[in-house]
């Protein structure tokens, strides 16, 4: 691979030109205003697929946004990797928060500022560059398959049925995916297990319309102060979720997995420094690590209702929402937390008012062993460029599509990610190290080499 | 007042005309971008006032808004009367939920849609008219002043220095204002009581940026989820507030007064199809008038934070905040309450967030005595017009400055409102009957009669 990992270091900035002409393109997938740069996007992708080297690259639309799927058959025989990327990104508000504008890309202080830099358009665009290299310099050893989507975060909501139409196209030995971070950059890491998700959104409503806090407060119940209660109710003083049943399918870590856990390096101090938080806040009985890896957790990721605006205004609001969303660990399955949260939020909503419980998305829990061939190649690239053997690793996060995939495909995922935690990924000025672009690409490299000798 | 009443049935149709004028001004003063409309309202009125036959009319100059002086001396020995009223309004949103725009008014259904129409212009504007009728046919039997003033809907911030500044310029027998409602059109009345104020706002930080709820949930104290939890502890499942030594000083009704009070026409039936709502919900052991009228309460006026947007964002927000307002009865003092929550906030608050408390405005409880002549001239008008003699009663709402007025210019208000609670103030579709409008201006013209024979 050394004409390859040369042909990167000889076109790495011309692969950053590239990128920030796709970071430019504003494909936020829960903004439905964005429907054509969705479109946009992905043609874009075909083109620098084709341009790479692909034997076809094609937009394949779905129901929702469209799928970019590409091959390169090397030889039928050949083994193959099933990249899997998305090129949607979060929103980007609080926008005046960014000190550069999102879709107007910039380098500084050696990383790549805006909406997409790392999460998912930077490490997705890793792998198309690996791939050009190791077709341009006639050293890709298998054969390639992309599969990049849209609708990533808001839950890959058409991905299945595609995969499920497309099984015979996609057929692949493993499926590898740039979506995920390292512990740091001394500490390089493999995710070998993601949360599950649960994403639900409730609306409190009580009178019919906003009323005069003056002339009915204290006689009506006011949604906002209803859903705070509710809200409240969900987790206890311990850390728990109290909706029933909710834990009954947690996996417990037995003493000795707790152990091997917990070796992972953290430091609690800079933990809470770099949030600049004076403590943290969870589960009694679990540390920081476990409470994001191996335990459910609920969230609420917005809440509304009332006046928000500028000054006061004497209003009991008709109502009140929040979206609240569950990250689930094996063996917890989505639909069935989704059910369990709406029959108990319904169940303790109080009869002065009504309540409506929707669930927006969800995905599985997921666990990669580590014995797999493709994992023992995806951790010896990493020893190779980074000098040092990766950490398995428990992710808090979710790709919800990860599970569905060996569901569907009957093919396990490598998370490789080079993502870092500074990256700040869903939050105002996300970025994305150069060299961890470099890097990166140069991993996936070896990668290939190491899996085409399993 | 014959000729008066004669005046004002002629002129009616124009009466109503003109306040269309003034409300088409959107003078809301919690929007500061609406400050140039306040000076027009007000200059507005001036000229209207100039035209109602006042001897001098002028807009005064506060730190805030101006405040619309005018004033009719007909005779230094006689008694003097004065008015007060505000010409700001309430913020229009959710202004989708109006089914006419708030500043173009329309009459439809005999009514006067549009806001303002009611709270309060339409209601002062009643009192210019009454004014313009007796002056045009002699009838103006004594002295009358105007003070109309432009932040009542932000809690009256400026006018109590300008009362202090200008006490003898007001010197008065009694004030008259019309800024509340009767029970119901059959069951007229007086509010000799309100509610006093005290509006806080609260900010919950957690960590310093939005962040990933994948990668931190569960492990990081969501100041979303604990801003709702401090809410929700304010209240107990008795719907008594927890905030110690909040009721220290409440009064508490005897049985015979708690009798007294209760005897007011009141359907529970017809108060919840009214607001659509299967159950009220206040606190345990009082009526649904007490609650309102004699017992404080606390609402959340606003609350916000995260993802607010369309589809899903797994975020945990930085930041969550909401508007609270409570309202006090007598004893009670605002700024005694405001320092009560303030320190109970702040102390319940968990050690992984940080908050802040801001006091955004209040006032005092008022309790007006029934046997004053001003009172008893005010229920003989309102007998006159209504054909029934008016109950006394005790309004949830507050007038922060009435108990104000009381200390700087040692004067008593009589709370002599027109308004019908399905006029829907503070909330979108705002009107007033035009009846309400006729009707409440011939009231006044005979309150100064039977004030004047005192």
């Amino acid at each position: 691979m050394e004409k390859a990992v040369a042909y990167i270091k000889e076109n790495q900035e011309r692969f950053v030109e590239e990128l920030f002409d796709v970071l430019r393109i504003p494909s936020i997938s829960a903004e439905s205003c964005h429907k054509e740069d969705m479109v946009k996007c992905a043609q874009w992708l075909v083109n620098s697929l084709l341009k790479a080297g692909a034997d076809r690259a094609v937009v394949m639309p779905t129901e929702g946004n469209p799928v970019v799927y590409a091959e390169k058959i090397v030889a039928p025989e050949k083994p193959t990797v099933l990249i899997y990327g998305h090129y949607d990104v979060m929103p980007v508000d609080p926008v005046d928060q960014w000190h550069t504008a999102p879709f107007e890309p910039v380098i500084k202080e050696g990383r790549i500022w805006g909406r997409g830099a790392n999460d998912d358009k930077g490490q997705s665009f890793m792998h198309v560059k690996a791939f050009e290299a190791m077709v341009a310099t006639g050293e890709l050893p298998c054969n390639v398959k992309f599969m990049i989507e849209g609708e990533e975060e808001i839950g890959s909501e058409h991905l299945s049925k595609w995969c499920a139409d497309h099984k015979e196209m996609l057929a692949a030995d493993v499926i590898l995916v740039s979506d995920t971070s390292l512990l740091a950059w001394d500490t390089p890491s493999i995710t070998c297990g993601l949360r599950g998700l649960c994403y639900m959104e409730v609306e409190v409503t009580g009178p019919n319309k906003d009323l005069h806090s003056g002339l009915y407060g204290g006689a009506v119940a006011n949604p906002a102060n209803v859903l705070s209660k509710l809200v409240a109710s969900l987790v206890d003083d311990q850390g728990h979720i109290t909706i029933p049943h909710f834990y009954d399918k947690v996996r417990e870590l037995t003493p000795g997995e707790r152990d091997a856990f917990n070796k992972a390096p953290f430091s609690l101090e800079k933990y809470k420094d770099a949030l600049d938080i004076d403590d943290v806040q969870g589960e009694a009985g679990y540390t920081t690590m476990e409470r994001t890896g191996v335990r459910p957790s609920l969230d609420v990721n917005g809440i509304w209702g009332g006046y928000t605006g500028e000054g006061t205004k004497t209003v009991i609001p008709s109502k009140a929402s929040a979206k609240i969303s569950m990250r689930l660990v094996p063996d917890q399955n989505f639909e069935e937390i989704a059910k369990l949260f709406t029959a108990h939020f319904e169940a303790i909503a109080p009869s002065s008012v009504k309540v409506c419980v929707k669930t927006l998305h969800g995905g599985e829990p997921y666990v990669s062993p580590t014995d797999l061939p493709a994992y023992r190649a995806a951790a010896k690239a990493i020893e190779k460029t980074f000098g040092k053997a990766p950490l398995p690793f428990y992710s808090g996060g979710s790709i919800p599509i990860i599970s569905t995939f060996e569901k569907i495909l009957g093919l396990k995922s490598i998370l490789m990610g080079f993502g870092l935690d500074r990256d700040a990924i869903h939050s105002p000025n996300e970025s994305y190290g150069l060299e961890n672009f470099y890097r990166g690409i140069e991993t996936i490299v070896w990668f290939y080499r190491y899996f085409a000798e399993k």
